[in-house]
């Protein structure tokens, strides 16, 4: 029976082994980061946890700006123009985009949304899920962006 | 005995149960694509196996051009310059970066590379690990791409 007990154990031992390898592969349920997480964005400008880092910065040669803004789930911007134009690359997660008059879209891995200059939007994650957006602003001799008010829950929950 | 026999036999097939867990974990080491593989680029243009998807076209709106390439361990562009200078945006894998006149500079993962208009430049994948870069050619109003001569083994192999 010892021997029985000791293998049992062994068993046992195994059996833990492979739901920690389970556990660690459901890590990866949480978003792909490609880059930094960055600052938090203020409260001024957002509602909820947002956080960005710059990656190109403004300049006289490309005229472009680049960033990444994680979006922790029920997170969106302000509403907000660009006066340049603004393009939307998401690398993982579901948000929600939405021009002024026009329905919430979803946004998800691989998608590519543009708003196009001086056009009122806002942008963020989804309530359940979080968002990781790449942004593209163009243009910026013409400006980058310009701030107006928060996303109200009701417009928010709209979709 | 053949209580133990029984019992070795499931610790075998838990053994190889984890095994085959570590097996489809190892397939995770493949680069992480965001967006479909697209089109295999020509051999005029292109030194092995190299796949673009177009994800913004040229337009009189946004003066932008974005999208991805996929290239397999060893491939690389040919040389060429871009009028209105392009940024690289790497999401997976290793590749090469050069400017004409300047070092080979390895790119990774979450790093971000500027080529300045008019500058003679080439990129691609490490030899031993492909590459997922993104691409944002910008002020296209003075032009897009002009191609020229493949980059040859003796510049690749230097770094």
């Amino acid at each position: 029976m010892k021997r029985i007990t000791l293998l049992s154990l062994m068993i046992g031992l195994l059996i833990q082994g492979c739901h920690q390898q389970e556990a660690s592969k459901g890590e990866g349920k949480s978003l792909e980061a490609i880059f930094p997480k960055g600052n938090k964005g203020p409260a001024e400008l957002f509602t909820g946890n947002a956080y960005n880092i710059g990656l190109v910065p403004n300049d006289s040669v490309y005229h472009t700006v680049v960033g990444n803004v994680y979006f922790e789930p029920g997170a969106r911007s302000n509403w907000h123009t660009h006066p340049g134009g603004q393009i939307l690359i998401i690398t993982d997660g579901e948000g929600y985009h939405q021009i002024e008059g026009k329905p919430i879209e979803i946004m998800k891995k691989g998608d590519v949304v543009k708003c196009p200059p001086n056009t009122r939007h806002w942008h963020g994650a989804s309530p359940d899920t979080g968002l990781q957006q790449m942004y593209v602003v163009t243009n910026t001799d013409k400006g980058i962006v310009e701030w107006m008010e928060p996303v109200s829950d009701e417009v928010y929950n709209s979709k």
